[in-house]
């Protein structure tokens, strides 16, 4: 009865079916798809019937068909391949139903293109706005952590190296603030992916008397995608929502490179929870950190999306075309979220449960030699000296410490003096009370208060900070829900009111 | 006198000195950081005088040896590679110049990483502000070509076939709609960008009372990168930044594919004028339009830069490390920020002085079929059939008109009703002028009055929009430029008073 | 009664099972690599007992036990998620049916790593095969569109402007001579795959006197993958595949996008067949060529996983870690091998079945100058004029051609006179036939006989060597089928008789 | 005189001069080509003289005024931005000085596509044989350091775990085999590189009588890129290249990135030479290991030149355009070839210069319980059970010792009792000598004989192997540079013998 191919002769290939209808029409791909589609079919029918485009009984029958072709769910509907796709097969079942003369009035006055375009921004927002509520749990997690830890002395690291003393919390608390950047972005994001293609037709605009404004508000869209053929063709916010989930996994992956070299036997600072870790089948003592190595490969991953989608714009037309809209099908953005969701939810339990040796962590950065700054500025502030004078003058000293295995918690104020001698000509004298001080990494830690700096109280300071601004997140999360609620809601709403009527 | 190396022994290594240490040091480098790091040593002494971390007259003494330094300018300024880097140098000169107790205090409470990240971040935030700036010129070229060509009718194509009939004005004005959410990404780049990391530290922070918001101030930030690892630490800027610019440039490739489509002999609906086009060497005929070229290949460079930025990162420690500063030297943003650049100016006067083919615009879009949508929808409106039902109908009549050689514009009411009644079992009986009017392009587009559609009217009102938008991100530039200024005078200002002082 | 976490305490978390052990125990998972798992496990437990390593009877009720459970199949097989992976799975299902002290002998001198290792080459090195298999047959059909165009007339392009005549058959064998190197390519990759690292242990090697030749062979590996840290942590070969495959859909994706462009109305050169092309549920006029834009993307694709590949092994440790682990499993490979299946399968087809306009490539070729450089070469071999002179007289001719609106095929001998007047000074004569001929398609390209070159005679030799080529390709890709084969038949009849003796 | 855009009206516009022309002709860009240029024009024109395409008296004179502009060198090469290209300017010299009867002939019977692409080649074939010859010794370093090594016992990790004891000679030499492979895949890209496109013309082909093959042997190609317009399209040799690259320094970041963790002060397993280390500019005590930092960044930036290289040629037409030859330019290869070679160089260097603490790896390998396995293993041999139960007493034994702060060398065979119990219901009984045995690394390692594994012997026999392979690989690229430098002498000698007659 209905044939869509007209214009072409004979069948499908059985390679365009293999590859290109089949995989379309899964039950997982009509899983993907099939509630959004409907929801929209609902919308353009109930405005296709207000607007008079088509009679209103005969949308209003269509209306009905599809609510309870919506009722019965993706699982029980059963799409045959050789219609192509999926909204076909939505609309002929219609036809089937209604008769060609309500079911063939569906499509009326829309293309595939707006239709499918404005299904996978609502699959996509959805993506994205669980990634931004998922982030709101993964900083609470990281913010308490940080809150634990804000008097765990350990040292920094630059190069690798022993560096100065900060604290644990101080280190969690950087991840704590660059997350609100990625929060940042992901809701930026979500403003370029939340508009209404719907009425752009099939990129060249549509003739009859639509009403863009009502469907897009019926379907929860901030704002419509306005441009016709700016809204069929344009991906941008796909690769802007891809760049905010490679920028927030690339966090992620140096935070775990961190935590994976101090978990190691040799550094013993952490330990993550048996809970969390694999053993071997062949070595018994085998506790490995296996989140941790999950984290790095999840942002590689969501690097090959990015990269593959924009290398599937590069060159093409600004308009529709399969390439074009090949990117926000099932794989890339839905891959990709995926990534960001696993990693959270293992990177964030891993945090949480998180075994902290605070001896092994102080006890290193007694011995590692980070306090020297320390010892230098001491000799800047004590005993007048320039600090590039006093930066050579402890560099010295370390060089002879370590030619003679000695620690930095052995240092002595003769050493001291010995290195101001050989550099300056003079020697430097302090007191063993002076050096004690100066080499101490807990004291060092707490004469740190500038903003930013590890000091405990600074620290807190930032957490607090860190703690508003992931409430004021909250609300912004909460807002978009609720309006999401409420368009579907009133979706629903006027569905039911118009069948009735 | 000053030897940086008093913790290692002997000299660094030819290889280092080949690969490493001498690139950093050639002119071209040195230019490329030398009066932001000049700035930033004199707002940071300015900052230790008045805090009183060293003495005043000292203070003065360092700033009016660095006004010294950077009026004799980068080219003036010889560096000694056995000195490592740039900082080195300059702290040298000035410890030559002015004695070790007063230029060797300069460094006090700072540290090579937070310094270089501010000139990072100075630079780095100049691409941006400069890509931005060139963006609102570029979008003007698009919104003038868009306007002036409001009423030129071609065919819209999907999937690169005829699809249906819009104007050059609609076409291009969808870039000119695309281009504002480059804007927007790109300005939200910049925020972050522009934070101030000056007083991190090393990365773990800073003991003495340093003032932050005052040197951040001085120095035109519009924030501080407030906590000191995070400071640092993050290049999500940097991947942020790249990849707006290859958002950008993919939006660009694409238009530039389409116009070499239609630069083709073939198609003939415009031509690249002859300034911007490339001859051969042997074939003497040839016109070839360059800049389309250029175009796409520049996407692919800052696909490149970002792929590279994005591998540095991934699994690097989240502080200061070799892999992680290089992403912010001299390659990367640069050779992104040039690609865009080049993009935009090569493109944009593309566009200015881009050769419009009207006629044979006109007369594609006449006969390619493009219009059977309008027929369709005509089949609907006047003879009350189900859209699906017109699709068919005229499904099968562009079969047959292509079977029998039979173009659009010479299709009859007779060949209507052979294909109505072919799938419906009935005639349907149009008369000549009412074909004429549903296949007439020109007609078809004035109809299209829906929002986002290519009707004359829409297009101009849409342009308007963009025009208003566009003063808006002009406004946003020159906030950013005059806030700027006024930082960099306010320095000016503060060095000299406070020499005299 | 087996706990292979006897060394942890409690069970995995929620998470760990919902993002890692489920997902590598679903039935697809699982079909993934249960076969080969099986075999190389029979190979082991026969090597065991040849060795002495276990009691030559126990070896003999393990094969037994692994043999049922292959002829069970995949499907059949229930794994326990709990017990985290397949290997572990298996293994207590044989030590539940023969006891602790068979069963929990199969494990004996190996581990997991190498185990999985083996079994993932065994994986990719079908999937390399099958992709050599596809390409020799997509050779075929290019080689023999290419000998079936040798004479159809077209044009070549530059820049995508009109260069010079070819013919059909030229272009097209270009592809053919550039498939050969892909071919050789995958095939480097094969070799590179196919080295068997059981024996390897967890990376550190074996204490036990295991028989790794033995085992190697009987898996149908080409050699050993010697080094046990080099066998366990090499993804080197996942690499070179995965370029090799994005090295040859970047080809299809080029020649796609020539084929793309013909096949627009306004070229017209080519159309693809119905049974390969999409229509359009709103513009009934439409006949979209699907395949030509599947191709680039799945070029695309390719590079993502490619890019995830790289990015999961940049700067992890040269051992076995997750990441590292991750590459070869389950996603990146398939995804790049399924998309080049697809690619050749479809875009084969489209050559098979392309519609090829030769009226309309000819035409094209008579009136869009691309004769020019002959017309030159014309004036230097019978009118004694350099190159050069000839050159800029035949450009300055077409410029005035263009302007006065006359199209290649009517240039006359006057305007050639004309031409030379204005370039040189001196008025050259051809006769209308010398002109004729210089301009005539047909005959520049016959007269094009070097090396390489588009007279159909060269084409023609061209495309025999390719067929010498391809038929020498054929022949490995069928030693390489015999030799698997050979290796399982071989693997097949140990276990029998083995199980026998 | 000579005017090369006679089609075109009017000069090239500033915005192409100043991004497209001038960067094409800087002093550095010209030194890139220009001796491989007039190499090319010299061939070219002793061929035309011999085929009697032209006078030969004129391409004596050609070639005599080409030898005098070699001899000159790039450095004094004026370049005129208004020509385009540095072949049109060679052209103009020539012209200039011999007339345009003689200069002007010099391009018959070719194309600046065909001559820039055989320059391409040069450079390119220049750059992968240098990478390939600095792996040579790339290789010996690796090979020196493992022979070196080959008893100094350490602990491998997986998962960055304490996993089995091994020698650190055994860990390098694992790097040295997989060079060997990037190797091969750097020989195969140069094969691919080293065929000659000259004689392709523009790519459709040439009429005139040439003799490819001559002009091919005297530039040193191995053999023609035969196909016309594949020999110009093609680039698939460059994305090899940079895949090989990628796949070499992928592995260099892997094992930079072991040797970074072992570097810390934490592990202190080795120790980078002064001379290749950094310090800082404000924590004396730093010693920063820079060039373990560099190697992984390196990769990264291949990983980009890759990506770019794909991204431009991706649904690129199969022909000249500009964004297909930009590939071959001065950046993405160089690019790449020097991040290859600064990587080998420093990182070559930093492991002939390491310091390796034998006693700490030693030290570290008795604690960490790394010997846990073997302990395993012995009760499997010794005891009789079966691999599995071993496994678990084992693991329980650890969770013990763990638990009670007992390190691995102060495990007691009252431990193993007490475990075999818990696990077994039976007490297994060691003696205090087998128990040490089982947990002594060095044993260990010793008895690890088989084929891959890390006993001494072993290692040492892998490492003749590897010397073998090295002394090979050292003949294979000794035979490329003699073939290139026969065909230089010879192109030299024939152009002086040419000259003369």
């Amino acid at each position: 009865m209905v044939n869509t191919r007209e214009r072409l002769k004979g069948k499908e290939s059985e390679a365009m079916l293999k590859y290109i209808s089949k995989p379309a029409l899964t039950p997982e791909s009509i899983r993907l798809i099939f509630t959004d589609m409907i929801e929209v079919d609902i919308a353009h029918a109930i405005m296709l019937g207000k607007t008079g485009i088509i009679d209103e009984d005969k949308a209003k029958a269509i209306v009905k068909g599809l609510i309870k072709l919506k009722e019965a769910g993706a699982d029980s509907f059963h799409a045959d391949t050789s219609r192509g796709d999926i909204h076909y097969n939505i609309e002929v079942v219609l036809i089937q139903e209604l008769g060609m003369d309500i079911g063939g009035r569906m499509h009326t006055a829309r293309s595939r293109n707006d239709l499918k375009g404005t299904c996978s921004k609502m699959r996509i927002r959805r993506l994205c706005l669980n990634n931004m509520k998922q982030l709101l749990e993964f900083r609470k997690t990281v913010i308490e952590l940080s809150k634990e830890h804000a008097e765990t002395v350990m040292p920094a690291f630059t190069h690798s190296q022993p560096a100065q003393p900060i604290t644990f919390g101080h280190y969690m608390s950087a991840m704590a603030k660059a997350l609100e950047r990625d929060f940042e972005r992901l809701h930026a994001a979500y403003k370029h992916i939340n508009t209404c293609p719907l009425g752009a037709g099939a990129a060249a605009g549509i003739g009859f008397p639509i009403d863009r404004q009502y469907t897009s508000d019926l379907l929860g869209f901030d704002s419509l995608a306005e441009h016709s053929i700016d809204a069929i063709a344009a991906r941008d916010y796909l690769v802007e929502y891809l760049a905010a989930l490679a920028n927030l996994l690339t966090l992620v992956s140096r935070i775990a490179q961190d935590l994976y070299t101090w978990n190691s036997f040799e550094f013993g600072f952490i330990e993550v929870a048996d809970a969390l870790a694999g053993t071997s089948s062949i070595m018994p003592q085998k506790k490995n950190p296996l989140t941790l190595e999950h984290a790095k490969s999840q942002a590689a991953k969501v690097y090959g999306e990015l990269m593959a989608v924009l290398g599937c714009l590069k060159g093409s037309p600004y308009t529709h075309t399969s390439d074009v809209s090949t990117t926000d099908k099932g794989s890339f953005a839905d891959n990709a979220a995926k990534a960001a969701e696993a990693t959270m939810a293992l990177f964030g339990e891993t945090l949480e449960t998180l075994i902290v040796n605070t001896d092994r962590m102080l006890n290193d950065t007694r011995i590692n030699y980070c306090s020297a700054t320390e010892l230098a500025d001491a000799l800047t502030l004590n005993h007048n000296l320039a600090f590039r004078e006093a930066h050579q003058i402890v560099g010295s000293l370390i060089t002879t410490a370590i030619e003679r295995n000695i620690l930095a918690d052995q240092i002595t104020p003769e050493l001291v003096a010995e290195a101001s001698q050989r550099i300056t000509g003079k020697k430097v004298t302090m007191t063993k009370d002076e050096l004690l001080e100066a080499l101490d990494p807990a004291k060092c830690v707490k004469t740190k208060t500038q903003i930013g700096s590890p000091a405990p109280s600074e620290v807190r300071r930032m957490l607090e900070s860190c703690e508003k601004t992931l409430s004021q997140d909250q609300a912004i999360c909460e807002d978009i829900s609720n309006r999401l609620d409420a368009a579907a809601a009133r979706l629903a709403a006027e569905a039911s009111q118009y069948m009735v009527k």
